[in-house]
């Protein structure tokens, strides 16, 4: 490889992102992104082997980078959800990318599992320490969480303010971080019963 | 138009539908579906105009046949998430058609934005009546509401046997459903010290 590889091969991730989050897997051209890196095309298929292996590539490093930048607490889902709210206000590319993948390529990359299992565990434990509802089984609880979190993302235009990038307005992007956090709260608190009789009793499912 | 239009063209709804659901807008090929509906080519933008207001054709008539089929009830939100949910395991081509248009194409159909509009109506009457909590503002218990019935439709392979007909399970989709319902329950409980003080509904509610 020569001694810029490295450089090389962070442009061409970079462009690889670009390219991937607005034309999709399928939609994407090589070409492109290795114009865009200013890079020979076929450096692409000697460090990443196809354009799918890229587009894998740059999931994993994107992802990698929010696992980082977002550590889950348990103790405190509701800052947890304002930070990953945050990260997703400020890199609509990656929510796009997480959507391309779900409709062009299945498959779970090993960070995501990983991450996955550890946010699982960690509700879990958070379920016995009694600062969690019991409710609701932690895979479950995690799936409504993270998924209530890019809620306001997946809207169509009646609330594009929120995905598009010029059009947000601080106010409307305050409004639904308090709403999150509110729902989470709501959502996450130990078993009313435990606290008040009565509120939501009727919704305990049966094992 | 010839005395079979009305044939044909759901023919060509039904094969479009299927293409752009598999394929997305950009990669959807005119050609395969006018194959698939045995139509000539031409027809289609002599009925629909371009591939793009054949795909908000599609979405219009798909999303109006789930609207009739699952209507809005403020009284019953769990009721109505559990239909709702059931629509999704029964059609996922129509969620693949959905995250399409979200990354393809961010324009609102009428139909939707009329739905949405109702919902939301209903939701502040509900809180009016006391029935729903007023600690989260309508638009967005609503958009709470939506993203929560679909999440697990948003996992990549973690859970695909929810999104993959083939892999689905209907153990796993029946605790899916009681999360679901679970969690609604919760979330739009009306407000816990309401029903303490046992103060009357309309009392609480500011206007």
């Amino acid at each position: 490889m020569p001694p810029d590889s490295t450089a090389t091969k962070a442009r061409l991730l970079d462009a690889a992102f670009a390219e991937f989050a607005q034309y999709g897997l399928a939609g994407a051209r090589v070409d492109r992104i290795a114009e865009a890196a200013q890079a020979n095309k076929r450096l692409i298929y000697v460090y990443y082997g196809s354009k799918e292996q890229l587009f894998d590539a740059v999931l994993a490093q994107r992802l990698g980078a929010l696992f980082d930048a977002v550590p889950f607490a348990a103790e405190d889902l509701p800052g947890f959800v304002d930070s990953l709210f945050d990260h997703a206000v400020a890199s609509p590319q990656l929510l796009r990318l997480a959507r391309w993948r779900q409709l062009e390529r299945v498959e779970s990359s090993a960070v995501e599992t990983q991450w996955r299992r550890e946010m699982v565990e960690a509700i879990a434990q958070g379920q016995k320490r009694g600062v969690i509802t019991t409710d609701i089984e932690p895979a479950d609880l995690l799936t409504l969480l993270l998924e209530m979190t890019t809620s306001w993302f997946n809207l169509p235009s009646a609330m594009s303010e929120v995905a598009v990038a010029e059009e947000r307005s601080p106010q409307r992007l305050q409004r639904c971080r308090a709403a999150l956090t509110a729902a989470v709260c709501r959502l996450f608190a130990p078993s009313p019963h435990a606290q008040l009789q009565g509120v939501g009793a009727e919704t305990a499912i049966p094992d």
